[in-house]
């Protein structure tokens, strides 16, 4: 059940149109506006039907109740500058940004004081982009963290959790600082690792393109799936969550490099014992109902 | 059309079992064969009824005029050496192995004379093991490499490419030396960076493996399908392509290195202009039918 009357968008791109469309799934008849930069993607959402669309983020979150920010990490502070002077005394603003010490630190001055901002990430996305790529189905059963401020009221908390379990979403909470560092490993290092795999194969020229393209179906065309993700959105995270990336990075080459050492010698038995231990997390994840135990995820071609 | 009368397996593992059951797709009436080392494999594939299953491998090459090698790289001459004195004059061998100079020298040494090794590479599998796990549509549009040596006859070839096609297959020659370079570029260095990503996070104290699994759908999950492929195989592959898969790893830790230092000095547009260039990979392999444009797969959960 969501208890807010009217939901404003910053931003109309996968997260947001999901969330429109997720909103409209529950039959609740609830006020929903919203605007982009782009109006290309304005345009979109409009002919979409996804919710009112504004020229400006004024007139987009003017008596809103909820204002989510769905625009890229490093815009987060400059769209709060826009939006400060109209928002509505008592409402809670709050984002779907991958990182979380550095959007506070971006927006939390920037409020008026009388708005509430509640910090959260949830855990879903594809790797289009866009109004038209939004899915109303796509935050069932997957998570979405919240990393509430200290001074943040219980009650204001509890009527945006409700927001998204209404979307379908589990809801956990945590401190921004933590979301970061598990975000790091499970989101962060992992992206840029398929990016740079992707990058290097496109570089290598021993082997063609096309080679490339035709093959890789043998592995390497999982990593495009992620490596095709949005290029701002990404360049935010990394630019954003520096210190926690590079730390898991750092583990990843050192791991990397004790793997390299055990094929130079041939040690067949460190591998052996390095690849059985990481079919266990994969039968977890499945277990968890975070992925299907369908061969190749289950996908046709 | 297969022209082949008796098709014999030394190795009943989801490879087998795939051409197994897309042989009986065809509709065309062959003798079966096959063994496997594992008692509970050859009961398995005896219940589904894949082929005629023998406790020795003697056995079930004995007349048959093409016998395809589907073991792991490491145990391919080990499987030649006993079946070598039951193989008929003029029958072809083949073998499904993601390494083929390493397996050219384990094999050839150890044929007798009047009998064909032709080396060949399905570039199909999924990250389940066994039997069971067989797909009669695996091949289906899927790349099968044939790396023939430079004395093999001609008709020869054109038999086993006639056999892959019917299975659904497209068929491509090369050397063994460059297939060895293709594939430490679109599957082995791929595997070995999802096997690594994946035990860092299973290592990582700070963050609990309960976070590590329910917070996967953020990128994780697609490295831990790859990293929950048959240990034995992987381990066999890296040791028997070490040069190649060094090669890779070398090129890929030297861009890591580099995006890491742009991430340290806040370079977005070096982090951006590369997570731009991937996407198009991505659009191509697509369009090459190498994979589907559906959000995340097109899988459900």
């Amino acid at each position: 059940m969501i208890n807010y009357k009217h939901i404003a968008f910053i931003g109309l791109g996968l997260i947001a149109s999901s969330i429109a469309l997720a909103i409209k799934r529950t039959g609740q008849p609830l006020r929903v506006t919203g605007t982009s930069r782009s109006k290309s993607t304005r345009l979109k959402a409009k002919k979409m039907g996804l919710c009112e669309v504004f020229e400006t983020s004024g007139e987009a979150v003017e008596g809103a109740d909820l204002i989510v920010l769905c625009v890229p990490v490093g815009v987060m502070g400059e769209m709060v500058d826009q939006i400060s002077p109209y928002l509505k005394c008592g409402s809670t603003v709050t984002d779907v940004g991958s990182v979380k010490e550095s959007v506070i630190f971006q927006v939390l001055p920037k409020l008026p004081s009388g708005v509430f901002f509640l910090p959260g990430h949830p855990l879903a996305g594809t790797e289009h982009s866009g109004p038209e790529s939004g899915i109303e189905s796509l935050f069932d059963n997957r998570w979405c963290i919240l990393t509430p401020l200290p001074e943040t009221p219980g009650d204001k908390i509890d009527q945006l959790r409700n927001f998204w379990e209404a979307l379908g979403a589990n809801v956990e909470e945590m401190t921004p600082t933590h979301h970061d560092l598990v975000l790091a490993v499970t989101s962060h290092a992992p992206h840029l690792i398929a990016f740079t795999m992707v990058g290097v194969a496109d570089d290598f020229s021993k082997v063609s393109k096309s080679e490339v393209i035709n093959y890789s179906a043998a592995g390497f065309r999982d990593f495009t799936r992620i490596a095709s993700s949005d290029p701002t959105m990404w360049r935010d995270v990394f630019l954003n969550n520096k210190e926690a990336s590079l730390e898991i990075l750092g583990r990843f080459t050192e791991e990397l490099f004790a793997l390299q050492s055990a094929i130079r010698r041939g040690d067949g038995q460190q591998l052996y014992d390095y690849f059985s231990r990481t079919r266990a997390i994969r039968r977890k994840i499945i277990h968890a109902g975070q992925d299907t135990d369908q061969a190749n995820f289950g996908r046709k071609t």
